[in-house]
Order: structure tokens, then sequence, then C-alpha cells
């Protein structure tokens, strides 16, 4: 065991204050990792608040993890000291199940490790998050950061981008294809740019008129406003693909107007009951309503190749780890650009108990 | 313009009447044909009752119909008289927009042409169905019924048939598919006959205890009582696709948690909004609900000349047509199994004024 600094909450609700975390000893096939970087999720935020009940303290959240490795196991092949890593959601997995050796872990049959408040699958122990200096995770759940990738603006990938990535890659979004994303943050901005780098032709969906001029600077061709019933009915049947990245219960059946043949709009932020679908809107063109999580390691291994390659990277905010508190505030408000990174090289000069 | 005899419905609700009806003269790719069976379909009764607001009367409904050619057009070249021939749910379309190019006549961009209760692309008059002894219509909307399927039980292939056949050719039933069929009416019969036939392991899905033996008699290998939470939780991620043949707002929930990674729930019944959707039970595992409509042209000969094949046939009931006000009432009262087929022979003798 060793001990390292992180930010934390003690319980729901209250801020989150800096403490001292115990990382494992390496296990034969573990990975050490110093973390340079790491953003901030929608998902820190419902986790460190408790809000969907199943929080164990203290939380130490963070799962958009970039670094270096500083140690490896002793049957570690793929990583030495000093490569450029990352880590997202997940940090074990069966390994043994269809879900996994499809690489599809994040629907491990036996449910995958989440990267915080998951449970070890030795110890039993509370995993803790990348708010924090080093990390230590199973070699196979390690990613790769290509030269060519910024590593200040990598971390959002490894939940943001691989959100979208998956559902882009599953349904061959590509070139001639004609999608539309609806909402445009984080997740949104994200998909924006990928789908546009894959050759799509994208519209950004949003209520808000003041966004059209962002949709267009991050790619879009093409903004539909969806308070606007004479311009959502003329675009009637026009998509092939819809990404619905809205987090909350919703209406989805003036989106799947927009569908046509065969087309599917897939939900990755709303976790909660939608309101009623109508199922003629279905069955008409044989549209699909579909569910997508994250995405697999080999799938974010891609998403950090291909973007590396095509030059794609979120817009963020990099803020020091003693703002924190503040970037939450503003993340819940939408009042940022599209995702926060801590550097996390600012925890160094933080006085912990 | 010839006149005919037939049975329909002159006001909503009111019972189906002898009524003699024009068919239009032979254009240069039409075929007349001599209808010997014409299925009951639950859309009869939506359309003779005016459920949907759309029927404009009088209104002669069938679209399962099963007979013989008795003359061609100038232009025909795929059938000639005494050819036995079979007419489903459509009757034309544009043939130029990338549904109807792909074989999928049912969506077609410009809207099909229904066989009853539709609007003839040429004059305007609205189209009127098979429960009459002849009908006229285009060469590319008739399709060949084999030598080996037997007649009598052609009809509803045309309609419940493909129906349900469409979503488990869409979605690669098979050998090895472990399917659910949720409801075992007319649809659903037909499904798990078409299923087991293709290979699969078929469960139904029903409220109702009585129907189990029917199930497996039909070919299932398992039952499912819905009302029975234990068995439920008990299947849980075990399905890779589950097609849903209740024809009415209800709660899909319970079935998507039935559903394994990337699984399918095909609707092909429920044409109205749907209880609320939980957007979790479709995020965890990349579960997806898919509506399905009817089917095209290629499709339902393939599926003809499957059922000849594999001697598959719906199970019917055969009625002679003075019956038909008795049929209705029973097939709203789901006392039928499962299907009723009219003999058309029958309204030879049938005074009409």
């Amino acid at each position: 065991m060793t001990t390292c600094k992180a930010f934390g909450a003690c319980e729901a609700h209250a801020d989150l204050t800096p403490m001292h975390i115990e990382r494992r000893a390496l296990r034969e096939h573990d990975v050490a990792i110093d973390i340079d970087y790491c953003g901030i999720c929608h998902s820190d935020a419902h986790a460190v608040h408790n809000d969907w009940g199943t929080t164990v303290y203290p939380c130490v959240p963070g799962h958009e993890i970039v670094g270096r490795v500083s140690a490896v196991g002793a049957h570690v092949t793929r990583y030495k000291p000093g490569d450029r890593v990352a880590v997202g959601c997940l940090v074990d997995s069966c390994q043994a199940c269809p879900s996994c050796e499809g690489g599809q872990e994040q629907n491990c049959a036996k449910g995958p490790t989440a990267t915080y408040n998951g449970k070890d699958r030795h110890t039993g122990e509370t995993t803790l998050g990348g708010y924090s200096e080093r990390i230590v995770v199973r070699e196979q759940f390690v990613l790769r950061v290509p030269d060519a990738l910024d590593v200040r603006y990598a971390g959002p990938l490894l939940c943001a981008g691989i959100t979208v990535w998956t559902p882009l890659r599953r349904y061959g979004v590509g070139e001639g294809s004609k999608i539309a994303v609806v909402g445009l943050g984080g997740l949104g901005h994200m998909a924006v740019k990928l789908a546009v780098a894959l050759g799509a032709e994208v519209t950004v969906i949003t209520t808000s008129a003041s966004k059209a001029d962002d949709a267009r600077a991050l790619g879009a061709s093409d903004v539909l406003l969806s308070k606007d019933p004479k311009a959502m009915q003329a675009a009637a049947n026009r998509f092939d693909f819809i990404l619905d990245t809205i987090p909350t219960r919703h209406n989805v059946n003036p989106y799947l107007m927009l569908l046509g043949r065969n087309g599917v709009l897939v939900l990755v932020g709303a976790l909660e009951p939608l309101e009623a679908v109508h199922g003629a809107l279905l069955v008409i063109n044989n549209r699909s309503i579909a569910g997508s999580l994250i995405g697999g390691l080999p799938a974010t291994q891609e998403l950090l190749d291909f973007c590396a390659e095509h030059n794609v990277l979120p817009d963020c905010e990099i803020v020091d780890v003693h703002e924190i508190n503040t970037a939450f505030t503003r993340m819940q408000a939408n009042d940022v650009k599209y995702r926060f990174v801590i550097d996390m090289a600012t925890l160094h000069d933080v006085k912990t108990d």
C-alpha cells in the first residue's frame, strides 16, 4: 500500500476536500500511474451527491484520467515506466463472459468494476478515482495515449468521448450519413466533432438559438431549433441517426419523427423513464430507439488513436485542483464550454491533514 | 369497369353487408384476380369501425387475398391466366424512392397505396379490398403462390405473416437465436412457427397460464408468465430478440429487462403511446426498441416460398362469407385460433341488391 493525496467527499452534498488515500501495492498485472490530468464528468457530481443512492463515502471521483506509468507489476507486458497512458470509467471486469471477450467490458455479465465507487474484485474495497496523485490499475484496463494527442485535453475522451463514439461506430456513421445531435453539452459537442471527422453531415438540435454559432463552429452544417414546429416539421424523415444526449426525462417523439427509414435514435444520457413513446412513430419507417453505455476497451483505444490522427479534441477549460468545487457548481449550471479538466500537478502544493 | 359482388360496411360500426362494387378495367400492367380466400385481420375491424378516423365508406376490407389470375394487361410479363397468386396490404407505391427501390414499398416516401381504404394513384378513387369476388392489381404488387402451399391457409401470411417475418429476418433470427414472442394471437402464433422453422429457440411470454400448452404445440420450447415476478426475474438478460405483438398501450419495461447485450424488442402491434420506457433499461446492455411495419414485396414472396418449403402455415378457421359479422365479433373477443379465413366461393350464392 502507498499513500497519496486526493480530493474527495466524506458525505453527500459536502464540498470535496483534500485527503490522503491508500493505493494498493502492485499486483502482477498492475500498472501504477502518476496522474497529470483528470476530466470532470457530470456523473462525478451525481456520485458525490449520492443522487443514485449507491455512493460509499469517502468518495474520490474521476474517471477521465491521463498520466504516466511510474511502475509495472511483474507480468505486465504492454507498458513500461514513462509511457503516456489513460484510464476511463472501468478498471476491471470478469474477462471471461461473451461481453468481455467481445471487447464490451462495460456490459460484463458479472458487472464491470467502476473506476470509483466500484468494488475491487480481489479485496472488496471501494475503488477510488482520478482526483488524486496516483492510481493502480490492471494492465488490461490501461489505454495508450498516442504521442500526437495533447494530454491536457485527452481526459474527456475517456468518458464523454467514448460514450458518443460507441454508438457512432455501432451504427456505421460516416461518409454520406445524415445525423443529428440533440443537446450541445460535454457529450453533444464531442459527438459533433467526432461525427464530422468521420465524414457525416451533422445537424445540431437545440432549444436555444444562442447555440447556433457554437454548433457551426464545432463543424455542424445545420442547426434545428426544437421549439420551432415548422422547422421540425420540415425536417421530418431527414436523418439516418440521432444521438440524444439529453441527461434527464424528456419527450423523444419530436425527434423520432425526424428519422427516415430504419433510422435509429440513441439515448446516452437519460437514465430515467422517458415521456410516453408513441408506438406508431417506431412502426412507421421501422425506426428504433437504442441505448448505449460508454464503451469497451478496444473502442476506447480506437477513439484515442482516431483523435490523435484527426486532431479531434474536446473543448476544455483547465482548472486548478482548488477550483474543483467551483467547477462542480458551474458544470451543474451548464456554465462550461464544454468540459472541465483538473491539472493534477496543482495537487502537489495542497496541504492535507 | 366490371361489377362484382363484395361484402362491405356503409358506415362506422354497421354490419358488413353484401354489395356490388366496380373493379377498374385492366391497365397495361394490371392483373385481374378471381379471389378464392381472404383472411380477416384485426385492422379490418378497425377500418370498418373507423377507429383511426380515416375510413371512407363504403369500405370493403380484406388484404390477405389468395386467388387465380383471370386476365392480364398487355404489358404483364410475370403472370398468365390460371396462375395462383396473392395480394397483401399494398397495391401500389411510387416505385422510384429509395424505399421502393430497396423493396421496402411499405415505407414508400410518397406513401404506398393500401389495398383498401387507400387512394388509387391514377384516379384518386378509394381502393376496395378482398372481401369480394375479384380484384385488379398492378403486376408488381401481385405475389406468386407456390404449388406446395395450401391456398386455404395462405391468406394470413400476407399480413400477419409478413408483419412478423420482416423483423425476424431484419434481425437475423435463426440457428442459435434465443428469442421470445409476447402475445399469442394471430401475429404471435405465426411468429412462433416461423422462428422455430428458422431454427431459433422460442419462448412465449403470456399473461395466461392456459396458453402454455398451445404455445408448446406451436413449437415453443418454453413459456414465461409475465405475471410471475420470480420467473421474469430469473429470465433477465436471457433473450437476443423479443417480438412484441401486443396491439395496445402497454408497459415494455418488464420485457426490456429480459434482453441481453445488444438485444432488440420489436413492436409490431402497438400503434399508440407506450407506458413510460425507462432509459436506463436501454442504456444498460445497449438494448433497443424498434418498430416494424408489415413488409415489402420481395420479403413477402420470400415468406410464401419459405412457408411452402418448410410447410409452415397459420392455424385458421375457415368461414363462409355470411359468417363475416360473427367472425368479426369473435375475433375482437380473441375467440379464434388464430385467424379467420373467408372462403370466397361462398359469395357466389349471396344475393345482393
